[in-house]
């Protein structure tokens, strides 16, 4: 394993052994590479917990991490991403992370390098590290994936997390449903046959995992006031009140808290929210465990 | 001691404690925590002094330290500073320095985190970190507090570290007079009772402590030039020879040459600002390892 | 050896002492300072290789590097460059790194500080690290300096490399020739007599070393496309099978590729392009361990 792109480079297999590295990580195991490690994150987009996470799960690993501040780096000479790459390698780089609005921005760079390089999250596409925890999460809590009713509610075709996740999710043998306006699912027919309404999801499903409203990408939420969004489509007091036994509430962050998911739910006992913040760093310390240990 | 917020946190039997541990730090004495301890500075008003200081005192104690760029965080997505330091929280991190525009911004964070908190800086509030440096240098210098004559110079209604200043020193038994543009002053019966001209206040101080006049705050100096105010309130070379002999000159920096302070007196040979940064470091070494070490 | 300002600076006994240092480092060799030691990189102009190689060298000598940044400083409340240092000493920090606009920014801070200080590029002027990997890399080629002929190519008037390089090299015993369009040299005596054709240099050069076109210093290139100044100034394939065999292409980078040189060209054969970047944290490292070394 070199780099991780998308959650289609990992095999079933692969991604239980990296889900198994990530749990001996969060019950206290240590691993650090043979020889000194640089690595840098490259955030073309603004990050608090990705970039954190996995600013803490590198150095957890012994990894001397190399600050790269992309607003005043060459990029703005009009230097390609590739060249930034090039460049990075032949200083003594050995791991990028990479966060780029740009889509598939990844699929130009393969097989041309010997730096390892992760995804952080590309454009409207996939962010498998959030995949991973997000997985690492669910089986903390079932043990299982398979017959488990996982629904994604909210603007799926904006999310690179719901991307990542349904993919892998059906993958390891859970069922995939969404929810939320339904005419973001119009014309979108894989998605439209698994769809169904917010107060139907909540009594099935094991996993609730809402996703965030991007305010930044969507000119509009269909005329719609949060607080509007939040009673017709959000994870209400009363709807939590109705979420079937032993299921769990999850979300990538941040919050928008009275619009996806009410204020006081946010840690209340069904939510793994927080929780998975913290597998985040497990996550990322086991994907760059499995990319530099040869 | 989980959090330092203000000095009136502080007992004057626990500011005396850290201040001998900050004394041991500055005779070379080695300390570090007994984990791998993460922490963030989280800085949302610009500053070299503060955040380096804090940057330098935490890597003596072996701490690793997470960048933060709040510029490109998600608070730009609206996130509360709550929810950043929650997810900080979960994510690993120990400890969060915080200097933030907002008057007295942690009150609302008390008692909310495992995090360890320290104030590097509320709005117009307290900057507790620049009182105990403060300390430190006239401990050093005096070997006592007791009745030493403290004259503050300059806008103390718009400046943090007068306000925790002027407590901790009370407490501790010296007697604290003001001087500046009498305007400043005015309806300020606490402080007005204690206003000097600096004509007198150089004859009788023992530590004469200048403010910066903060240019990014005022709208006008009272419409004095920079050489107007110099003249009639600031530090001359005239005034300075007739400072009371022992005396100390003391500002916490960025210094404005020629305004509070005569551009030849910065490093003469009363002046303790140069000590004061260097200080900075052992007093913020010695807030870490009191919240720290348990 | 106390800091770096320019290749003026160096003996030539000097320079050979350090690029012998830098082989050893490119060998694998190890130093780390007697104490523990604090580094800033203080960049107020963009740049990716020069800081990151400073700060993957510094971490390879396991100095501890404290983040500063530029953009959120003391210097945005009127410091100046030298009290902003004053501090960082009075904070612990002992070597800075600096690179600033302002041509020969460094002769007001000569023998104020104990602080160390290497000139990391300033304005127009000097860049002694860049010329000291520069010359590593021909060392490494040629394995000598006296007889070389090198043909600088580009605006030589708006280049700190060529201006380090020209002196560095005429020094160690190589001849230095230019290239570019002529009308940049006019007026510049000393140039004006080593002025070649680019279709001469390529044929009795054993180095060409291509300056970047600085498009953020220059309004036009004098009215030529990209296409336009490639194909008559560039180094295209059709002058790179023309070159004198054994001869190197140089470049410090960013490369504008089809302009100064052709895409194609940029990793071939005779591209000594990246290893000079390799070189760049060998040649700090050096420069650095001779600062310190005591």
């Amino acid at each position: 394993m070199n780099n991780l792109f998308t959650m289609k480079d990992l095999s079933t297999e692969k991604v239980h052994q990296i889900l198994h590295t990530a749990e001996s990580f969060a019950q206290g195991e240590k691993w650090t590479p043979a020889k000194q490690t640089f690595a840098v994150n490259l955030f073309f987009e603004p990050s608090t917990r990705t970039k954190t996470s996995f600013e803490v799960a590198e150095r957890k690993l012994g990894i001397d991490v190399i600050p790269f501040e992309t607003g005043s780096s060459s990029i703005l000479k009009g230097e390609t991403l590739e060249d930034t790459l090039k460049t990075l390698e032949s200083i003594g780089v050995d791991l990028a992370v990479i966060r780029h609005k740009q889509d598939a921005y990844y699929e130009s760079l393969a097989g041309k390098f010997q730096m390892k390089i992760v995804n952080g999250g590309d454009g409207c596409g996939q962010h498998p590290t959030q995949s991973l925890l997000d997985l690492l999460t669910i089986k903390q809590e079932f043990g299982k994936f398979e017959d488990l009713k996982v629904t994604i509610v909210g603007d799926l075709s904006h999310s690179r997390v719901a991307r990542s996740n349904t993919e892998a999710l059906a993958a390891l043998g859970a069922e995939v449903f969404y929810s939320g306006p339904a005419e973001w699912f119009e014309g979108d027919a894989g998605n439209a046959q698994n769809y169904v309404d917010i107060d139907e999801a909540i009594e099935f499903s094991d996993v609730l995992m809402l996703l965030r409203i991007q305010h930044e990408r969507h000119d509009t939420m269909m005329d719609l006031s949060a607080e509007q969004y939040h009673e017709r489509y959000g994870l209400t007091p009363l709807r939590e009140k109705r979420m079937k036994p032993g299921s769990i509430i999850m979300h990538p962050g941040p919050v928008n808290r009275g619009v996806e998911i009410a204020d006081s739910l946010v840690e209340s006992d069904k939510s793994r929210i927080f929780k998975q913040m913290e597998n985040g760093v497990y996550a990322r310390m086991a994907v760059l465990k499995h990319i530099l240990d040869k």
